[in-house]
């Protein structure tokens, strides 16, 4: 396995190998790895020739007030990740490469990321789809593979890709969770004992709204309602939003589909802020 | 010489160009040919196995009270110069291809989009910076080259390339000008025969500067303090702007640097805004 930390090294490399006919799978992370990037891996190492993997904690995509110091770092450990799922290259570069002084130039999805954690997280999405295009561009690959955990950020993801004629496939797989069902996210880390048997309640949620619509609710605001009054129970939760709406376009839904219908919620367990969401 | 208007088409015919290790020279252009535009073509030939132009009249970088509707077009002209310099490939795209419904993404250069023509042509930059990542992910070009009559364009491109790592070369070639020292443009068809006559005044008003500095003077305020005077002898004509800036940045500079000085302005003659700069 081989660490680039050079843009210029991986955009040189993935030239190479695209020269040589390998397929390059992608999988761009932030490290801190767990099950749901492995799952993304073994896809990714099932369905290309070269596997590389990047991470790099990109500061563009955290705001001023949010956790981009204290957001988990190990990059030991991830190698060792990587490594025994046979990656081929991880990429690693520096934030001085990847935003020189006197940077200026951002990649941004207009409507979708305003809506849902964009409402809250000003310019998070503008840093997620100016660093995925910069990746892009070093990386080269065939395909590249996301989480639907970050349901939001796929979707944006893939209106960029077909907006912008960017040659590459963009692969979404499913959310892996814990046993108890919490989602599984390198922000997980941020919570304590007690906190973490509690933030099973965001998925609880998300059952319960998967239930109403099986037993025939199709009232958007009632479920959001049942699903509040379910979090509101949990003293140490505080719902930042619950929305439902569609997963093409990110609207909010005035009565429930039967297909592609999004139901995603943000809440703060203690201090952490978790999402979630289910795709019905 | 091939003519294609399929984006997909495009983009599996690049590839295989690439593929068979061909080098790719790509020359975007709005049509309306003029020899500037075959001075890049030309230089393309040169210096690639294939050469693919681009013709698209790029509705996003044109403001809603600009002059999109009446922008000088000319299909069957334009593909028998560009048979007439060798030109593989002629990229012509739809508006809708390009501009789907429900289009959303776009690319943009901070800071050095809103001075000069970005401070009177609003999005116009961003338009541009769009539509380039557009027809780089499209003609996938080991070079592309631009004129220098674009002076911010040929700046902002450059940047955003280097920004977001785009793996495409950078040419920029000199501006093209007719024996009265007129900078040629597609614009200039809009002119009648006496404004014709009169627009050599922009290329009069820089050549003015140049002799100035070259005689001394270091003072950019009374540089163009003189092209103003000299340009308000002209009834026909009415300034936008003169500025003196570092061709790096395109900051206005507070004195002549010997290298690097970028003289531009944009004039109206009658109704017809051109422009023009040059670099000292």
């Amino acid at each position: 396995m081989q660490i680039i930390k050079s843009l210029r090294k991986m955009q040189l490399v993935s030239n190479q190998l695209r020269n040589k006919g390998y397929s390059i799978g992608f999988v761009p992370t932030m490290g801190a790895l767990h099950e749901g990037h492995l799952s993304l891996m073994r896809k990714a190492r099932q369905e290309n020739d070269k596997v590389i993997v990047s991470i790099f904690v990109n500061p563009t995509q955290f705001g001023p007030k949010e956790d981009f110091k204290k957001y988990p770092r190990d990059f030991k450990t991830d190698a060792r990740l990587c490594l025994k799922e046979k990656v081929d290259i991880i990429f690693y570069p520096s934030i001085k490469a990847m935003y020189p002084e006197g940077y200026k130039t951002y990649v941004e999805v207009e409507d979708l990321s305003d809506v849902l954690c964009g409402k809250f997280r000003r310019g998070h999405f503008r840093g997620v789809t100016t660093v995925v295009t910069k990746l892009f561009n070093l990386v080269w690959p065939n395909i590249a593979y996301f989480g639907q955990k970050d349901a939001q950020q796929a979707v944006i993801i893939k209106k960029m890709v077909e907006d912008l004629n960017i040659p590459v496939k963009i692969k979404v797989m499913p959310t892996i969770r814990e046993k108890d069902g919490l989602a599984m996210s390198s922000r997980n880390k941020y919570l304590n004992s007690q906190e973490r048997k509690k933030a099973t309640i965001l998925y609880k949620a998300l059952r319960l709204a998967k239930n109403l619509i099986n037993q025939g609710e199709d009232n958007p605001l009632k479920i959001k309602q049942k699903m509040y009054h379910l979090l509101k129970q949990e003293k140490l939760a505080r719902v930042q939003y619950i929305e439902i709406v569609d997963l093409k376009d990110l609207r909010p839904l005035k009565k429930i589909i039967k297909k592609n219908t999004l139901i995603a919620l943000a809440v703060f367990i203690g201090k952490t802020r978790l999402i979630d969401n289910l795709v019905i």
